[in-house]
């Protein structure tokens, strides 16, 4: 057996104990990975410190560099975090549905865990905890696989998870990490479909298309976020501006950031000149259609490859349309189905708006910002689904599991 | 673009119309597919003549010739099958949740279609219709590719289903089908992630695992069924008799039959030579362990692969256990997750077995043949699930929906 074979076989062994470990257990485990996190804070810095300084020496960016560290800041957030998921509902064993059949079976549907969960990231080291901390409340094993340049944090971070497994008893199975730097190792973890019962990827662009072609084992996908803002008519001027800037501006690197503005032919010569002042004064490069560029100076030409474009920086590509239904099939057409955004003062345009574009998430009235498992009230995220399968939209607890149906006869058989 | 590629985009513009479809334009295009069918029965019957002459010079098995067969009867069923998804509830635009934040966005779950759904199957030519019909009654447009045996009949179904979505003023794109007998299209099908949101393929095992493996568009996939009944101490021996005899015996070739026996070791004297003498004399050959093979004669014994296999007709292997742990541990390990029954007499028995066993249908004191979308109350069945992703077990009309978040806001931004 293979190496990443074996992991992924520990990881399956152990996620039958967790199968059936109670709420208090799981929490017990939880609480155990807190305490000890915030004991080790000087091993998992100085491994942290090595990391670093490969890092440097490798000349990786400052931004890169700064998602890597971690700091006490950043640890006492990762114990913080742990300590919310202590907090949550246990979704396991909650009781979907419930049907008596005419021949006197009762069927249920319950919640139960999804088994082993394989998770690949990339540079941030606090993915291991947080995502280990969800994956084991909901009652799964968890194989890890994350970036490189973190492996001696991660390798850290991950013994003492098993510490606290041992402490309360669970099998340290429970969390298993490759600690390669090896790019096969990626490639075989795709193939361990006997043994992983979902893959969740966290990263670029890139590493997600490549893992969702090349897996056996089933993948949800955080997609793109080619987020749009369609600006109706009539809409509050000022509202619309808030709106737009508050969805492009506030933090422009992550997917649920605004990439492209869609203003009704109404609207534009009032609203544009009053958008573009304020997100230009913040930096933000414009690019436009003919039509915006008429109306606004200084607006480079929007090509077609714009319109598909996930920026994840200061830019926004600005389009005229001539109503509602344009501004929908643009979206439908050109978007990623993550979340868009309508703002209006008519209440049918609205609707028509949240009816027809399929989008993960889809806003009347506010800032595509708010796509997020936290602002959502699920009090955890694993990530944002954008495929249609499973998941669709932000993942919390409930999402990191399946159902299975209990039937309770008294001797029925099949006539 | 190559055929499949088109046929595939085909579908997927479709889709677009379909998703804001009304349920009285959904039932009014299947009662014109019903209609239609009724009418061009001479039509069906002619070109599913071809179908059977060329297998029977193929020299098909009598079995597949059987299933290949459109008369009248079939064909009156496969209308009345339409007729009933006309009866079923609309699962697009359901609330499956609604929640209010603090900062006063109201966000609201709902069922919206999947999109473009990619059929593969085999021989039988009814699937055509019945998995049309309930594709687009969940607001899906579906891409299929059915059997080389069936073509000629496939044809002509699929061009009655394309003139009902004239007759109805629907996109004759929302139903396309590959009408080439090559085998490089399923494999350029599995390449339609930009089109296809989902692929079900029905079928062989090898079909299913070839698909699983080499589809970029995500699958849901139909397993194996080795299914098992364990019979614990104490159970009413009568009862357990004829659970074991219909689970196995009623239909042997269908995947939620039984292939395993277990039975607690202080039943074994008991039970075994009762269930044996009535399996026998229906035919059924049975393999057994040593201590099986001790209290019944002429029993071969079973070899470490029996515990593994679907046998898919009357065999049935038998083992002798210390109890409902070691049943449960044995279901885990060597079963397909599909459909499992314990007969028992005692609760607690029955309630670790229902919780521990992990599996998309558990049973206490009944057949496992009841795993069906019809016996289960979904009034329909595109599939059964032995996955865990987005459906597990009997996948009706909800199974082929997915989810969106709307939201409704009043100028909210993030902070």
């Amino acid at each position: 057996m293979m190496k990443v074979e074996r992991k992924a076989a520990s990881a399956k062994d152990a996620s039958g104990i967790l199968y059936t470990a109670s709420t208090a257990k799981k929490n017990e485990l939880l609480r155990a990975i807190a305490a000890r996190l915030g004991k080790e804070i000087k091993a998992i810095r100085s491994a942290n410190e090595i990391d670093l300084s490969n890092a440097r020496r490798a000349g990786i960016s400052s931004t890169l560099l700064d998602r890597l560290t971690l700091n006490e800041k950043r640890i006492a957030q990762m114990i913080d975090g742990v300590k919310d998921v202590i907090k949550l509902p246990d979704p396991v064993g909650e009781r979907i549905q419930r049907r008596r059949r005419p021949n006197g079976l009762v069927i249920e549907k319950i919640r139960v865990p999804l088994g082993a969960v394989g998770i690949i990231y990339e540079a941030r080291p606090n993915v291991t905890i947080d995502a280990a901390a969800l994956c084991l409340k909901a009652g799964n094993s968890v194989l890890l696989r994350g970036g490189s340049e973190a492996i001696h944090s991660n390798g850290v971070l991950v013994g003492i998870v098993k510490k606290a497994l041992k402490d309360v008893g669970l099998p340290t199975g429970c969390v298993e990490f490759i600690d390669t730097t090896d790019r096969k190792a990626v490639a075989e973890m795709l193939r361990q479909d006997r043994f992983l019962d979902i893959i969740i990827p966290r990263g670029s662009q890139k590493l997600i298309k490549y893992i969702q072609e090349n897996s056996s084992v089933p993948v949800i996908a955080h997609g793109e976020g080619n987020c749009h803002l369609y600006v109706d008519s009539p809409a509050d001027v000022k509202e619309a501006v808030e709106i737009v800037f508050n969805a492009k501006v506030q933090r422009p690197s992550v997917c649920n950031a605004a990439e492209k503005l869609l203003v009704h032919e109404k609207m534009a010569r009032k609203f544009l000149p009053a958008v573009a002042e304020k997100l230009t004064s913040a930096g933000v490069e414009l690019r436009g259609d003919g039509k915006t560029r008429a109306i606004v100076r200084n607006v480079r030409p929007a090509t077609e490859d714009d319109w598909y474009r996930e920026y994840l920086e200061l830019i926004m590509a600005v389009k005229v349309v001539k109503n509602v239904d344009e501004a929908i099939a643009h979206i439908n057409h050109y978007g990623s189905h993550h979340s868009d955004s309508i703002v209006t003062r008519k209440r049918s345009n609205g609707e028509k708006f949240l009816r027809e574009v399929d989008s993960a998430a889809v806003y009347v009235n506010a800032s595509t910002r708010f796509t997020d498992g936290f602002e959502f009230g699920l009090g955890a995220e694993i990530g944002i689904s954008t495929q249609k399968l499973h998941a669709r939209g932000p993942m919390g607890l409930e999402e990191l599991t399946t159902t299975k149906f209990i039937v309770h006869g008294n001797g029925q058989v099949r006539k």
